[in-house]
């Protein structure tokens, strides 16, 4: 079982940015106590901040991973294309994200990936990674 | 830990409705699994068709229960009474769906209770209620 | 042959609110009338104002009957669960209104019913509930 | 008693056109089985695919028949000035549609007739014909 | 003269529910004062969460009482059916809020009650239904 | 100086449809008043029921005659062939209405043809033609 | 305890203007009539047709007087200038209105002051700014 | 026969303003020649940059002028106000505009004046107050 | 290999109708041209102003034909019924435009035709047609 | 070089009005410092709450100055005059706001004179005035 | 004449993504069908799943070849930046899909790039290149 | 003092691209003459035209500089991406435009940036630049 996991724009900064908001947890601190919690999965990790490089990312992992998890943050409102590739690739993928995208602005509560995607995750925090992992047993 | 799933219209049939679609296994059935797997919490279950049920259910478990996990069928999209049932009471709660509803009718993109839900897990069929006790823990 | 008429929210009122609107004749008194004019079909009536209720009265009805004609009154324009509960029946439903609802305010001219019903009868007065049984023949 | 069908456009198609759709029954042959239904009714028919035309037949049946029975098809949702002749005409007129357009596309929910429309009939296939008859008794 | 009061879902919480928001008296309190402010009238209460049990207090009282005073929370916003209520009795009914209902969200602004109630006053918490009494004078 | 009167969908009725709306005059009455009142100009007229037969009307006229006045009946609201024409020809084009369309249904606010024509004028009954006329001296 | 009324555009016309609608008392009238009946309270009164006269009325009062009484007639719903002014002064405002706007056309439906008033009453007639007066006690 | 002509804002720069779109004849100048043109009425004029001021003029003039012919300028699209001035006088009211506004920007099409006026005149430049004043004939 | 061109509204005028936007060569001269350049092809070509009309070719044309190029003009945007002919009949269409629809006025991007042409070509002028023949081999 | 400022509605409050938001400074105080920060320029100041008002300080300086500084307040919002006479005009208009309108509400983030200012400046307080005064450089 | 073919995101998949419906040919297969069916020309080809990398391309062939052929995939939809480009540069672009784009969602009807190309064509699989391609000739 | 200046796509074409539009200097000439205008600050300039390459500048600069000066381009309309990233760094950012945007096409109107801006300033061509490098004094 291989699972990769696909951060988008901004969760470079997770743990730095807006701590009050978004905890002061990095994504990478809380990527080994993932490795440690299911040492029975291979977890891999990968960011970027521009569009078309989360394309690439899941094309490279969408024909042999078990399954993805994505959060490709804001453009999961605007991409279009992220949201086809989702489409093209033969791995599930869940869509998760930090914070309850429904309990903010309006133009976040569209997203061209879940119409795609396995299952939403989201409001958890860093958990919801976790249990997104969780849905693949 | 003491979580009461509610489940609101037209719940009642899963098992019987459209088997193809949401399977044959009726919620009383997963219910007993749900107890298994998780031992040491106590659950329990209420189901109504009723609208104002449902918010007399959430009044009833607000004040007092661990956690709510609520799948309130169809009612997510039209009732903002519901919505303002869950922000009324101290119980954090889970919102859950079956399916995925953001690939369903654009109707169903909309919900009056996310925005005062902790959280929001769709589209893993009845694994979803698992997950949402997860994340409690 | 058996038919089961469903009548939603302000229906009991009818012979007694706006006569000038809906005339003076009673559900009950047409009912009679019904009943005699198709001695051949056992047809039965119920009615509730409450939303859950009619999603009760389908799921009774919804296995077992050879049709069901449904006037859901104003819930036909808010109430997804009502037409998901006409989805998820096996009985075909038949959706009449007394007024003819296009000739009237905007908001009445959606339903949530239709999509899932076999066919729709409007604007002929009680004689609507006759077309329909007809419809069965 | 007089009552004049007028078909709009696409509908000289039936029979030929999408036969799993609409079935392989032309229009011809209902209407001969139409008027051995009801002996007593003198019924006649027109067609064309051109919305003027629509408005000269319902021009010219308007002031002297007992009803009139209109399936506008497409033109019902785009045509105005045929709503504009209904209203003119002293004749009843019943809006039948052999689909239930209500369960297709949203462009098909909007008709300008109905506002005008004695009432309306629609998803029965031909047989919404017989039922508008049956409702001039 | 003899007044009804008609509280709708969520009202049941009032001094419990977010006291800093809606204060911390019970509408039982507050319907003791009403009382013995107007001992010249007979004021009644009534209260439930379910849609339909409202139209049914609407209905008892709506052809016999001077006035109707209806607080209908979250429904006012959804609920065709209990505006036709409101429509189809005789009694005159006053919409009344505790909050100002036009400086909270969007969804909040629209009613299906406005257009068929005589009056309506909102923003002046319990006091709102003293203004509506005094209305009746 | 040579006028042409093109006169849409249902302006053969005038005189006859809705008289309390629309009056008694026919059009053919009142064109031979128009003769009368500007002897020194050629006037002529025609009338379709068919859009396209406007648009050939337009082609006729529009490269020879001084100007048009077109009242276009409801295929005002709809016909972009109709403004397209007006754009396409030489000759003014004067959009004239027997009623005030504006003070009427909201889908009769929007026209196609305004945007072409020279000039517009509705609301004076017959008289509006008088007007157009005299706005060419 | 010192109360300002203010009155917006066209209230000048007041038992002139369509008394059917408004009828026939002058709110000069009135306004003895509510110095009689609050005779414990300076009340004081000023009106003019132009917007920007409205602020000057409430900048000048906005600082001093326990409330101010407004009427902004049309300007209510076109002016987030006087909407500005209400937030922008320090004495409380009660929007009112002699008739229930939200049974008139849908423009009127919405309000910029509403949001900055302390409270709303509407479609009591006249009677509207004695309720107002007494949600201060 | 007594006419008054009202005039809104910006149009006291006519013959000054973009003259290569409006001309460069002043407003006064053509009203000398109105004058002339028809000796036998009397034409009266006024002109406003304030909102408010129009309505005073509107009020002054309702009630005792055979007619009133009112360019309000881009107030047209914007002022309930005015729209409600020209509800309440009894002097019908012609709403004429230099332009064709229907060709210009898409704000511009909403006038909230044309519902109440008697008719609309525009795009003959200022022969529109020439057309506007024989219409009284 | 037999393909009929039908061309819609106001393209009776091409080669006339501004010529320095559709240039001034007619359809007639371009069809010998087509002719010559495509000697192995059987090619037709109508056209008519008339809506139905072009529902008369397509019926005619779309049982026995290889392929069908469609200019629809003006009732691309506006034609439910034209829709529905081109998904009713067997041959394949092709929709095609002289001019970049795109580039135009909001009102020309949308299409009832190409749901159902097999592929759309547009911006080329004449030669659009050219390629549309071409698409064929 | 000669530069009028133009202020609209409520800026006579600015540094009564919400000081935590607007700051303390009144606009006479900084019009003192801008006079001395740029004493090579004549700097001229003008305020009014009506609408109209502002048109004819636009009117009146709009000839003859360098340049004009508008801060129009919420009449930005609504006000197609305003934004007609900035077009009328020959001197070139700045359009400032002391706050980032494009923070606040829905509704402000429309302006009727944008489109003929030569630029906008917003978000930087009371310096908003002085960058536009640099930019006349 | 040097034609360059641009692809956009997921095109790198042609061939591998959903064979059933985009087909089991790669685009550097049909890229040497291409070279061969057009010798005289020099065609060139690049991909990207990156939307700044293909304004990169853009800009770079945009000045010097005889025409390029823009196939932007998923960005076309979205991308005002793509848009902005085709419009900076100097060689005509043609819009190209494989698929018929107006036959599929809502979101890919609209095109940021359409108004800046010289045409589009869309719905002949890959044998849309090679019609773009004799689109120069 | 330290000022970075991030432009976004087809900025690098400036003085190429349209040069009667966006005039024919190069940002690069304008860089050296801002360093000589303002030599007391350290002023640092970059460019892409990928979306994600704009996030990674706001990042590296957002800790460490006393402003940013940013004009997204066309992603300005449709990224929220980089507006998460103007909300989540620390360093004020001024957006600017060298046109007017409101003066352009509607959908330029919309910016994802300046919710989160410290202000903005638009229309005064490559002077925008130096007027928001003034506005950090």
């Amino acid at each position: 079982m291989k699972i990769m996991i696909i951060n988008g724009p901004n969760l470079n900064l997770l743990g730095i940015r807006e701590p009050d908001k978004y905890g002061n947890v990095t994504f990478e601190a809380y990527y080994i106590y993932l490795k440690e919690k299911f040492p029975e999965i291979l977890i891999e990790h990968c960011q970027s901040n521009v569009e078309g490089e989360l394309i690439n990312f899941l094309h490279n992992a969408g024909f042999s991973y078990t399954g993805i998890i994505l959060n490709a943050g804001a453009y999961t409102h605007t991409s279009i294309a992220i949201g086809d590739a989702v489409s093209a690739i033969k791995t599930p993928v869940i869509e998760v994200h930090l914070t309850n995208v429904f309990a903010r602005e309006e133009f976040r509560h569209n997203s061209f990936i879940s119409k795609h995607a396995k299952g939403v995750i989201c409001g958890f925090g860093l958990k919801s990674y976790a249990l997104a992992i969780e849905s693949f047993f």
